[in-house]
């Protein structure tokens, strides 16, 4: 397996555009990710998507053909990945292999979904698709009510607080609020977060990530390739594709996504490093829980100890390991199918020193993590400046 | 890139099963692949899935790790491609290229569809997905009434009548009345085909396939592991895949495809050898005119010349180039996420001379062409035995 390289990024902003379809939002970001690289649209030879719900929310599948021909490219094998919340990880990771083998020197990788439609009253029974509807979900669960499990069992084995959940919303909606590109540019105070609606206790509706429209696409090239296109190509350290049941009943624990853990284990392997070499992260905060989860199965803290590590300060701006300085999901916004490949556009932008005042000094290594359902597949990215 | 075998295959009868959920069918044709390869579920490497539209068809979204998990598939990469009707066809091409590049040694590539379901009555809506939603769906086309445009323009420009499309249906009835996996299993006259009831002008019923439930697999291991499952592993000499304009109005002609076209001549190429070399063949007859085609785009005779070449009895079981002797979609079935694979698994079955009273004497080489709505995703894969 040879070296592969991030080239160019592009995302639309991330919100609710009632106006704007699908396609149109996917073919900006893959306009924006061409003119970023230098790339022209014929110069590609594989067009990778990752969209989770297409279909469900607005009624078109066959997205990849159709967004690629609107972009320009054309001929080449253009393919649609579906992993639910990890469709565009999903992607990223099979474009990362197909170049890293030697099947293609270029590609694309675009994510997109268009969550706000005639549909979106159904969102909560379209997402509940990624869970297993035969089981959890016919007996009535939707995700807010299997991440309320996760977090009542969290806090039951651990002594996690509803305020360490709140603490993690109010530090992404802080960094959120930065991030001109972000659904909910709003600053929101603990007593706030603490106040929330309950959707499913314990969860608020602050400890929910946002139901958005948007797109994101990354370029790859064969690192030998990678200087044609950009003088300071980011390096693609580690990466790893895992999958554990879906169904919350089929796992040994509901406090740790096995899936996740062993991504991140072969991610560290493959880069050569360890998680304390890791300087800043974006996580798949899908739920406030979720991310204190993730801070513990990638390695940054003990089993247990997420809640502790979001309250200390750690995962903050100008802590020690800031995690979704972007906003993440809850604040930066979840259009499903675009989040793995957004989460590596927001490692680039600060990898390359572009991120302004959320700018994390010296940056750089930096690891996305992107989850689907409640752990039935991991992608863990590890991406590094040089 | 290193040679790639197929070193096993499993299918679920085709048809209408109103007591089979999406999961157990794909499951039996995991289970039946394993059995014929000797594989372990352990000794998967990676799992692919191509399926077109289960979460509208029955709500189940994030397929692939549901159901490798199901069949004691755990831990790897499981993904879910989706390219409309070519789904699996492009799951198999994904696979192919991550073996023949050495990522992976062994790999599992299922397809499925369960389309017979409480969603059935919006079955045209729903596969309409594959088209352009926002152009030509919106005008009032669906699938049947694109491929009669199709056909219309086929006869006006070539002479092709609907006498030749009829016999594409009478010829695929005969060869799927022996096929004991088949869907609709009975012989049809060409007065009945050509009495058929109108769906759209001028395609009957009998020009149409069929609305199934079905799942297929099949292994793919690098060709210098293949003999531990295998003592004759089939060699995939050939594969493409290729893209097009999703709408029928962004096309140069709309009676040939010219994904199709591409993706044959790299198959051709990369297997060294010509159309003339083609034995047999599974070819995408989602409509009877799509067979016709398909025989004029991949060159097995001159572009115009398919509608005389289907009269002549050259397509027939015993004709001097055999295609569909499965049944074809129009009579074996087509469950659309299952059927890329399933023409993997026919062309096997021929190759390993096991196909009873529909062997094909002498079948060393044959050809399979799957497709994507109307011509945006063209699979084209040729496999031989040695």
């Amino acid at each position: 397996m040879r070296p592969v390289a991030v080239v160019g990024t592009g995302k639309t902003p991330f919100g609710a555009f009632p106006d704007r379809d699908i396609r149109s939002l996917a073919v900006e970001s893959v306009a924006k990710c061409l003119e970023d690289s230098g790339l022209t649209a014929s110069g590609v030879e594989a067009f990778y998507l990752g969209n989770f719900a297409g279909p469900s929310f607005v009624g078109q599948n066959h997205l990849a053909p159709y967004i690629a021909a609107e972009a320009g490219i054309r001929e080449i094998p253009c393919t649609r990945i579906e992993a639910a919340c990890a469709s565009s990880g999903a992607a990223l990771f099979q474009a990362w292999a197909a170049v890293a083998a030697g099947v293609y020197d270029v590609v694309l990788v675009a994510g997109v979904e268009k969550m706000t439609s005639q549909t979106t009253p159904r969102v909560a029974e379209i997402l509940a698709g990624a869970g297993d509807m035969a089981g959890e979900m016919a007996a009535g669960a939707t995700f807010p009510a299997l991440f309320a499990m996760i977090a009542k069992r969290h806090m039951h084995e651990f002594g996690t607080t509803h305020e360490q959940l709140a603490q993690v919303a109010v530090k992404n909606h802080h960094h959120g609020a930065m991030n001109p590109m972000a659904h909910m540019r709003k600053e929101i105070t603990l007593e706030k977060a603490l106040a929330g609606k309950v959707i499913c206790d314990p969860l608020t509706v602050f400890d929910c990530s946002l139901v958005s429209d948007g797109a994101a696409c990354v370029a790859l090239a064969a690192l030998d390739r990678a200087r044609d296109f950009r003088a300071k190509p980011l390096r693609v350290l580690g990466i790893a594709q895992t999958s554990g049941p879906v169904a919350l009943d089929r796992k040994e624990t509901i406090t740790s996504f096995d899936a996740v853990r062993r991504a991140g284990e072969k991610a560290y392997e493959m880069a050569g490093v360890t998680a304390v070499d890791i300087q800043f992260a974006e996580l798949h905060d899908c739920f406030t829980i979720a991310e204190i989860i993730a801070t513990e199965d990638l390695g940054f803290v003990a089993k247990g100890e997420g809640g502790r590590y979001a309250e200390s300060g750690a995962t903050s701006l100008g802590g020690e390991r800031p995690v979704n300085v972007s906003g993440g999901l809850k604040s930066k916004g979840h259009p499903v199918g675009a989040t793995g490949v957004a989460q590596i556009c927001d490692l680039a932008e600060q990898l390359h020193g572009a991120a302004g005042e959320r700018q994390i000094a010296g940056a750089k290594l930096g690891l996305a993590q992107n989850l689907g359902g409640s752990g039935a597949t991991a992608v863990v990215t590890i991406l590094g400046a040089e």
